[in-house]
């Protein structure tokens, strides 16, 4: 028996399907210990939008330790902080006129996703929360109450509370106006649902399924906010950092939401960070209200404050628009046509093949396997695991993103064309 | 205004108190942009055991990220979680013959409460947890319903459930016998306090003012705890890792908690790591049923794995006991005698001062504030923060713990002098 | 200051609509102290349907006062008890072929539902409940939370968990179909909403604004939680007893709900009283597991019975459709002309005029405050108070009848006449 | 099979002990259908301090319904709540100079429990309340989670919340200052329990095993709510009215609770009925914000009226006063020396038998079915039903008091002559 087997949980998750003992990694390419090489379409689940251990990057962490920068200083001010928070200022927030303040968080997305409900509680006075169906916000108790996973939220071992779930606009929710819904409900005194403190949502739900939201739908549910004095939430930690192709995934609708959460890519190297940006009127915390050990971790400041001129430098925004026109064509005209019930979705650089329409179940799994067999990492994702989730660092080399691809509709045919290819059936048609 | 004030949100809070903006650290030392050096006595609020960037385990990280070492691997199998298992196994568990296997959470102390409960409800079916008045176990929804401070519960803006706080053997509380009250209250068919999953404490409640349990209670709990067929959580992540003499706070009881919590120092050099540790029969986890992007931070079990070979190559062990002598004599004999109400209690390298019973009710604040002045970082807790908390990296050089302790003399001289030195009055003696 | 005002507690409600102080009742007529006689379309909010002081009931209640009867016996067997089972076997269960058990509560609606709730969510292991936005269950926590006013709802002071509110066929949420909705959200495993123990209901919600559910909408209802192995529990308080026109109002559906809550009318003689039918596999019930003092109200199973037999007796079921068909018509021949906004809602004896839609959002406070100054006490509801609520004693003289509703037309001229009758409006349309 | 086995819920309870099927009840005596008479030492679970059919009070039922009172008006105003207000402010209120306002609840004494921590809730913003180990309080789900039984509350199907049990002053318990334990509690910011609105004790457990609060701990009880602004709230329905020689039972402490919560005998003859007293700057409610279809039970009105009447004309007080010294003595000098393990607990007409550390843990069940079979009607309360409980109406004759006392002696005698009669042992001396 192994190691791992032998000491590590069984919660243990994505070495089952990605089988391998990792040694090294560069860009968008993963080494092995048996040095088998993998093109990485994972991307550490967006947390590696910059590629694995980005030289430009690399270099500017590699300066800080060697002149013994501080790497823990709780919410201390440093030189690190004080830099990341210039230049996201200057590069981010300037920009696109966005008042943000920052709150930096227990380094993990969920942390700072629980931080904001806590403040939109406490600004508002009220307790309830509207989330989305098919929504994920991570594992602690206040985010899973959020997120929709019912084989996560069995974990929790207690009833998720103060919380309600609203329809996204996607399958049978999508044959009526959700929008409207929302405000049947909150104008109904009858409804039985309290107004919340703040309606949490993702442009792209990522875990869900890869489902876009329509930019409509977004700015209806941001005047819907408005309307009756709703904090409004984006959780960006997937879709954001620039995967949609703008750097907050809801520029493209033109909104400012009250509150953003970023994580995953925003350390620029894969390390823990975490943030909440808030309008400066929220910000009514008391100091250390809420809190924890390695908030501000130093060296994601330095990582992240990196990535933010490496994205100027390299105008990462332009790259992405021509790999994202690339994405789109390739699955519409290589992928779709191999079976009529594929489903293809996505924006920028996040995409999903939806084959939960096909006959055979098991499809996605067969399909990742290949892929992995082939040298791909990829993932699944959605209801089922139906969803073949294609999310590569955004700085990735053409070549290879046209090889991952490749070996995508390879791995595809294997399994396709054992499909009696059925005419599409639309299931709320 | 500066940058922090301008775009960093109020809830920052140690740096109200810490002043400085830092730019470097070594060792037992922080230096400010003014070239102002401290005596760090706070240790990253216990993350930094082992130093500022500890030149040993510096050399690995850096020949790590020279290499390319995988920086974000997800749950997936790198060589760096390898040897990190593979060293704390040999030189922790091992040693002990503790049988745990271990979960890598999200790389915060909150997360791994957080998962430690779930498991617990989980395993149990029941959905109570016992916790301690005084504990501290983070921020998150699940760890802010058993942290006892009402100033951080409040910020949760819903009521905490599903917690049922005990009373630890500390004040009021330690004029009854409260291993003897939770008996009674669990053989009380009529006690309203459903059986819990699992009770959960600190072995030093270190927030809580340094409150040090004695052994022969911590038995008792464990026996209790087995009796009942509750588990028992111990949350060492403050008071793990080497802070009270040995590796785990609860070695001295001679106990095996069923589940144990390790964050803080567990990463080696500050950065974000957390762990749970299970005894086996209890990972019924089902895989990614907990989760998170940066679990398994691989930087941190490089610093992790470098850390415990640091800890054995310097008999870390023998040097803790040593400053743990001096520090118990010079608080008894050069620091209580300064006011006869001042309770010195502590263990291992964490120690408080106690001056909640002085006249002077901003006493704490002084001295803190005038140590800061003198060039000495260090930390209030407890209740109403009146207890002055000594807590230096374990490693501190023998001059700077003596320099840092001097300073706390000087400091306290200051405001002692002022106050009128009345006998000392045990509040339930 | 009277004696109301100056010790009864401001909570009470209907006495500031209907202002006198009566001192006795007959039948369908209540009388003030002053003398004046009022037409009740009220009934006791549906307590009434066999009138106040109805003689034949009244004869049996007296004669077993008379012989000095178990009037308080708990759950203990009586000959009172035993006659009501009896009888409620034979004229009710047994002819519609109902396979139920009786579970008799303390005599209020509320306790009922929390009982039949209670059982749900033992009989499942699930906690969850589905309620209907519109619905009310009574005031109770448990009951609370399964209401959807959101003016009761705040009483509670705490929030109201456990319960997930569904639309039910009203105005927008009738713009979809509502059981594809909820099968939508059962089928999906991201939807965030458990698997619900129960889904309660209202065949016509009364206090929601009198709006009837379809036929076919109850039938799909049931099927639903059939298929899902969701309990269907039926509360039918205000409906039941006869109102719509059959013993149990989802008659007309043709289903069989797992359980059934009555109250109101089931005492005969508006004396409390309430029953949880239930099919007979669920009743794991432990001894004593729900109580009351109060459960098993004596006299009342004698009103109860009495009622029963009163019932068959004057054939009312045929008198009640006579003169349902008298309302149906007077309503929308004689009232609906007053307003093209104005609609009709309404089956068997409960009938509502919605005013909501009239450019005077207070005209129907003047209606009834008219109404009652014309002699007849009639009630609001709905959202807004803004449906009229017919609801006389099933057993009113016709004479009455048609004397109330003269009134009520009369007393709408007065305000209708000042309105511009605008051409009807489809809100959704 | 008979009908109650066939047609009613198993969760039917005192029939299984009393098993005859009862027919009529006068006084202190209920009779069976088979004529076999009992003498009643339960009294409806204190229902029926004034006996069964007591001869005043049904003379006024009687009459009202002769004349067709009103029997159900909601809160509308009628000469029965107006009679029963002024009848109950000039004979209980003003003679004590209680201040109380009088809400009429839905008439079971949970409804009331309910409404009055709303109303606490309300008033004061907080969500907990605090109750004590071994009280009972109710079973609808506010109410249940305030109540101590393991078992009711299991029944609940979902986690009971917003609620801290507190030690009374019985058992293990009682060996500390559980007073100081409360301030200890509401003084320590670092407790993890907030703040309540509210207190709710009883000064007689009686369910929990007739447990009697010294005066003292009620009087420091008392201040200490005053003390902190929490309300105190006294639940009065089994111990009020009488049952401890005063109206309310805590008049023996000569404090003022906030709220004060009756049923039971509170309508005279057995009828359902409810009551919450209150502080009239307490009365916030907004009108109907707690309701419910019978509150204001019109016919319990009349039996509450006559009932105070009754207890004047017959000075039910001092006749309490003389059966109370009969049933204290014999019961200490009777009862007592049969086992030295006996413990004897009481006030007023309300009396325990603790049997609960006699060898044989079956005996109390033995006892009390020995009692039934020799025609007396006595049940068991506490921890594993092992207090026999003694309850009789308050105006029993007196030669029905000791006949009813000599058939529990006899009875125990059978049983207790088995056992060895070992030394007393004092638990927790």
């Amino acid at each position: 028996m192994n190691v791992f087997e032998e000491w590590e949980s069984n919660v243990r998750s994505y070495c089952r399907t990605f089988s391998d003992v990792y040694s090294s990694a560069k860009d968008s390419v993963m080494v092995a210990e048996n040095g088998k090489r993998y093109i990485d379409f994972f991307a550490g689940a967006g947390a590696l939008n910059y590629g694995h251990n980005n030289a430009y990057i690399k270099r500017k962490i590699m300066d800080y330790l060697e002149n013994d920068g501080v790497i823990h200083g709780l919410d201390m001010f440093t030189k690190a902080k004080q830099a990341f928070i210039e230049t996201f200022q200057r590069e981010v927030l300037a920009p696109g006129r966005y008042p943000y303040k920052m709150q930096f968080c227990g380094p993990t997305g969920t942390n700072a996703v629980e931080a904001s409900i806590k403040l939109a509680r406490k600004v508002t006075g009220r307790t309830g929360v509207f989330s989305f169906m098919g929504g994920f916000h991570g594992m602690s108790l206040g985010s899973l109450a959020l997120t929709g996973n019912l084989y996560n939220r069995a974990g929790a071992g207690v009833p998720l509370s103060h919380v309600t779930f609203m329809p996204y606009p996607y399958g049978f929710m999508d044959t009526f106006d959700t929008i409207a819904y929302m405000e049947a409900v909150l104008t109904d005194e009858n409804s039985g649902i309290e107004k919340p403190a703040a309606i949490i949502f993702e442009t792209v739900q990522a875990e869900g399924g890869v489902i876009v939201a329509p930019v409509e739908w977004m700015r209806r549910l941001s005047a819907l906010c408005e309307r009756h004095g709703i904090l409004l939430i984006c959780d960006d930690i997937q879709a954001g950092c620039g995967r949609t192709g703008t750097f907050f995934s809801f520029e493209r609708a033109g909104i400012v939401p009250d509150l953003v959460i970023l994580s995953k890519s925003i350390g620029g190297y894969g390390l823990p960070m975490s943030l909440v940006l808030m309008k400066p009127e929220l910000d009514i915390w008391h100091p250390g209200e809420h809190n924890g050990t390695f908030r501000g971790n130093q060296l994601a400041f330095i990582g992240g404050t990196a990535a933010l001129e490496y994205r100027k430098q390299v105008n990462l925004e332009q790259e992405v628009a021509a790999k994202a026109a690339f994405l789109d064509s390739f699955l519409h005209k290589e992928i779709a046509p191999l079976d009529a019930n594929i489903q293809i979705r996505g924006i920028g650089m996040i995409w999903g093949i939806d084959v939960s329409n096909l006959t055979d179940k098991a499809i996605s799994k067969k399909i990742v396997a290949e892929c992995y067999e082939r040298g791909l990492i990829i993932e699944r994702a959605g209801r089922g695991d139906t969803v073949i989730k294609i999310m590569p660092p955004l700085n990735i080399e053409t070549e290879l993103l046209m090889q991952g691809m490749a070996i995508i509709k390879t791995s595809m045919q294997k399994f396709c064309a054992q499909e009696v290819c059925s005419e599409r059936q639309g299931v709320y048609a």
